[in-house]
């Protein structure tokens, strides 16, 4: 399989790609590509190449221009919005929803979430989703917000489509509050669009107050089915969900 | 929420819980609980009780036999056939997996995982499925079996059901192997049990020799989407697909 990484568009210069250190790096001593051999670089958006490296490490050549995206449309907006939870797992959760095909995450404070990231942490998000993306060949990086407030993220959104608050199954278990899937299969096929966008909560669930607020926002609130997932799963199970629906309709 | 963790049967002593060392750990140390205060008491099958802290660490007293599960049946098997990935991740794939109801747990080598895992990673696994029961609050605790080849655990097994292996875009791109979730709404509803179980291949995926065997012993080729999942995400997007559409029918 052919490796890919990730550039930045001033990085193509003519028909040369100047690499970073890190991408160097990246390319010669962990994937231990020599002069000749050839990856993919991609610009996170559109774009991409054929390129192989030069006797120099930090020059690579473009071989080819790849341009597969403008055959096809581009994947409809998925958004994920999201409480952060302690420590490092927020670091599982941007890897594994950009597998998942997730293009906008929206990490945010809630009321059982106060932990303030440190100001490293977005630029770590960005490079774990670049990973990840290059990982699962997809040519759309996800845009990763900074950390806003849960009700700032609702009043500053100007999205439209299918938007969900997922919650506990306490809070679930009346026929008011159906299961991700029975929504999905119902609205998917009706809706104007296939964009979709989830607002998971902390451990320990959005309060009834910021379920009442996105309720405002249009938010339709559901369950992740009668299991207790921790916060790091929950994203994970609904994107699965909402990747799954959408491909039985396309 | 109280807090639950899993005894084995000799511990219960009359009215009595005997806890094992880690136990009054967890308890006293982690959760901080102190004596008269309560905690949930379960045997990973069917049995709870409903247990208080006593001035002796040691020993727990049993305030009130918990029985739901002699109320409602036990949650049909859901088998999970996995190739192990490297390092620790297959730790991950335990955890996400109980959340979402796994029963049964079957790590296997594959052409294109050979790796050993060292004699103490059974322990592990299943220290980590019962942790991860008792925080999703689920009184089954999976089995987790000794890692074997997978056409031997293909020979072994005895069970009936619904049976998947999963594969990769590149193999399931023709109409032949429709998703997961399509197979599963089609086949669920007339199917004579809910029973399921899933085989998920490494990364690179299972080789075409392996995927006859599995045809073979009645697996239907399926697929997880468009997406390039990594071996850690696929079982809990096969797994999460699974719950979904099974709490769809009851």
């Amino acid at each position: 399989m052919i490796q890919r990484i990730t550039i930045s568009p001033q990085q193509c210069q003519g028909t040369s790609i100047a690499l970073t250190q890190p991408q160097v790096h990246y390319l010669v001593r962990v994937l231990r590509l020599k002069g000749g051999d050839r990856f993919i670089a991609q610009d996170g958006n559109t774009q991409q190449w054929l390129a192989a490296l030069t006797s120099q490490p930090e020059l690579a050549e473009i071989i080819e221009t790849l341009a597969p995206l403008l055959l096809c449309s581009p994947a409809p907006p998925l958004r994920l919005i999201a409480a952060m939870p302690k420590g490092n797992s927020f670091d599982q959760v941007v890897r594994q929803t950009t597998e998942l095909g997730v293009t906008h995450i929206y990490p945010v404070f809630s009321a059982r979430s106060l932990l303030k990231p440190s100001d490293n942490k977005l630029a770590r998000w960005q490079k774990i989703a670049e990973e990840a993306a290059e990982q699962s060949e997809r040519l759309t990086v996800p845009s990763i917000f900074a950390p806003v407030r849960f009700q700032q993220c609702l009043e500053q959104a100007d999205w439209t489509g299918l938007r969900y608050i997922c919650v506990a199954r306490s809070h679930s278990s009346s026929a008011q509050n159906p299961d991700l899937l029975t929504h999905l299969l119902e609205h998917l096929i009706s809706a104007d669009s296939l964009s979709v966008t989830l607002a998971i909560g902390p451990e320990g669930g959005w309060t009834p107050e910021e379920i009442t607020v996105a309720n405002h926002y249009h938010y339709k609130t559901t369950s992740l089915g009668s299991a207790i997932l921790r916060a790091v799963t929950a994203p994970i199970t609904a994107l699965s969900l909402v990747t799954a629906a959408r491909e039985l309709l396309i």
